[in-house]
């Protein structure tokens, strides 16, 4: 079952979660003063617009029309209750999911990249650069740039540049340069710290350039928020009221900000945060300000971290591997607001493969760890006879990430 | 924009033309005696219901509740007008597209593969066998397959096994077992041809097996006149009478029989084909019967063909590239009831680049086919200041043939 809202009905204003936190933000710190950042100091980077959104306060902010317009090209997706994967667990639990792979980048990443590169189009800005690890962000950045007609520069670790032709393809269909990264060790493979650091180089010493993130900060997490408004709205529509709990897998936290953020005022609605046990941000690392990148440019953020210099393992989840986490994400969890549990990517895989024989539909390795939490949570509900309501994102698919699945099926994969 | 339709008006009864059709289709005829095959004949290879189908006159079959269970996990698809390419090309038309892309396979493939296994396991079939040229057929067999929990065996035509490892792990990831064809002559790159012939010799060898077919037979394109009965729905919620003119690219003829059978009884619709220059079937074939396979084990059929021993150029879209077409799209050529055109790749490329970067989404190259087809419609329309009303079959996503896009952007591809 599936159910569909018209394009009418995309929320017009995103969800801010500020004024709903269990404690308030601390604010960012200037990496060589560390005194707090204000927005004089982001506005080589980032229009203003943005650096407003990520500091603000206020419930609700608008979507701007010619957003809208290019959002409705796939929103709002749809929410499916995964009814073959309850019959294959032999759960009571109703599984609804999210289905954010429909974008034309396959998951839910254009959520923000398509309000970054207006805003950034709108203030004068001709050319974007960013970062990427296996291509879903970059991918998303360039087919946003593409519709408001900007240049945009991918900077993408080196080895995914190699290994994995198929996205930086899919960025040069929409008109994106891809460069590898790090653009001065030809022999590094690259990590997305690395790259991080090429593309604020890049943005910072151009004019016509400016930087764009597809995880990690505030407002990033708020342009994600349409998808738990549009859950909201069409779990209701399939009769329920709330979740039982939200879970999501989390790398820098955009996809479960995006779901899980208009649910942190439901107090009863637990929310989950999923990530992999080799790079246990949230689960092992501790809470600091950090750096977002390896080499110490972006300001120092408050976040559970593993140190900046933590390469993680080379996992299949290439968008999980990050050393730090969303602010938001981490006050969620230290507040206690949040629960995280961390898989190794075996179990995640074999999660994958029972969710594409029952459901169809291939997902992401990232999305797989979700999908891994789920199905523990739907068979603890059967283990304890009880009614529950999951909801989960399906952030995207496996479809450019099939290799792995080759790894897992013929017993190369290593935990 | 897009017109969504509920789960719970997927059409609950397939379209038949066959009353609709300007002359009776001649029979098929058995390979060895000539004469017009019977029920008896097909049986070793298809259930029953199938070969019932295959004959059928009567105007309307209804879909068994299982199938449409199925087919529910993703249909309705939505209905698209294509406002962004349209202002990209100045065009006073309306384009309006079928987005078919959603399936789990990731085109209009599972609307038979769903139904050919429900029947086959109603029949009490355990085990299917069918070819696949780049993939996109036997990854839908393999989705319905396991839905259904058959075995379901492929076979590869080996260029495409070889060089495109996606789809064969796509197929595995849902089950099913795929090798290299032919069998006999590793050095042998393969087609379409010998890939059947290795399918029908395999289930007619065994008791626990059918065989299946994706495209060319009438059952075929039965099952796909969902995507035009969804699709006349659609575009009278979108305000539109009818269309002017529907276009699908066409290799064995499922797609666009899809889209356009239900508008045959239509007067003044006109149905356009699109081939690759490369394969000419409908432009430069003559109308004969002949084998559907290069060993010529299957019945001989009526259809336009280019020679069943034709081996086509490796052009990039793996779909079109068959010697032979549906004897139901054949004879509306035949006729005059549809219209054929032919492109080569590289003007069909540029369609779709142009069509990724003003829609988002990047097609397949049978899809688009398709497109080009419908982009010199709304030029001409522009030229002639004339308003029309444009339909095409967005068939599949290009997600899995990137490799083509790299050659044509590095300027790699050939016609």
């Amino acid at each position: 079952m599936r159910w569909n809202l018209s394009p009418d009905d995309l929320p017009t204003a995103w969800f801010n979660v500020a004024p709903h936190l269990p404690a308030p933000l601390q604010p960012p710190l200037h990496p060589g003063t560390r005194e707090p950042v204000g927005p004089d100091d982001l506005a080589p980077l980032f229009p203003m617009a943005l650096i407003a959104q990520e500091m603000a306060t206020e419930p609700t902010i608008d979507i701007p029309g010619p957003v809208l317009d290019i959002l409705r090209l796939w929103r709002p997706t749809p929410l499916v209750r995964a009814t073959r994967l309850e019959e294959a667990l032999g759960t009571p639990a109703r599984i609804y999911y999210k289905d954010e792979s429909v974008s034309p980048a396959g998951s839910h990443k254009p959520n923000t990249a398509v309000p970054q590169a207006y805003y950034n189009k709108a203030e004068g800005t001709t050319r974007l650069t960013t970062e990427t690890g296996a291509g879903q962000w970059g991918s998303a950045l360039a087919f946003a740039s593409t519709v408001f007609d900007l240049e945009c520069m991918v900077y993408m670790v080196r080895a995914s540049f190699e290994q994995k032709p198929y996205r930086r393809v899919l960025m040069e269909t929409w008109g994106a340069q891809v460069t590898a990264s790090p653009v001065d060790d030809p022999g590094h493979p690259g990590s997305l710290g690395t790259a991080i650091s090429d593309a604020v180089r890049d943005a910072a010493g151009r004019d016509d350039s400016h930087y764009s993130l597809g995880s990690v900060l505030n407002h990033v997490l708020l342009h994600q928020t349409v998808i738990g408004l549009e859950a909201k709205e069409q779990l209701r529509l399939a009769g329920e009221h709330l979740p039982d709990v939200v879970i999501g897998s989390c790398g820098g936290g955009s996809n479960l900000g995006g779901i899980s953020l208009p649910f942190v005022p439901d107090e009863g609605v637990r929310l989950v945060a999923v990530e992999p046990a080799s790079c246990p941000t949230l689960t092992a690392g501790s809470f600091d300000y950090d750096f977002g990148d390896t080499a110490g440019l972006t300001p120092l953020l408050p976040m559970y971290t593993l140190g900046h210099e933590f390469v993680p393992p080379p996992i299949h989840a290439g968008g999980l591997r990050y050393h730090g986490d969303s602010p938001i994400i981490s006050s969620l969890v230290k507040e206690g607001r949040m629960e995280a549990v961390a898989y190794p990517q075996s179990k995640v895989f074999e999660a994958a493969i029972q969710f594409a024989r029952s459901q169809g539909s291939v997902p992401a390795p990232e999305t797989s760890h979700a999908i891994r939490a789920v199905i523990d949570e739907a068979l603890a509900a059967k283990e304890e006879g009880a009614d529950r309501v999951i909801l989960f994102n399906y952030s995207g698919h496996g479809l450019l990430d099939l290799s792995a699945y080759d790894d897992f099926l013929h017993g190369r994969l290593t935990d």
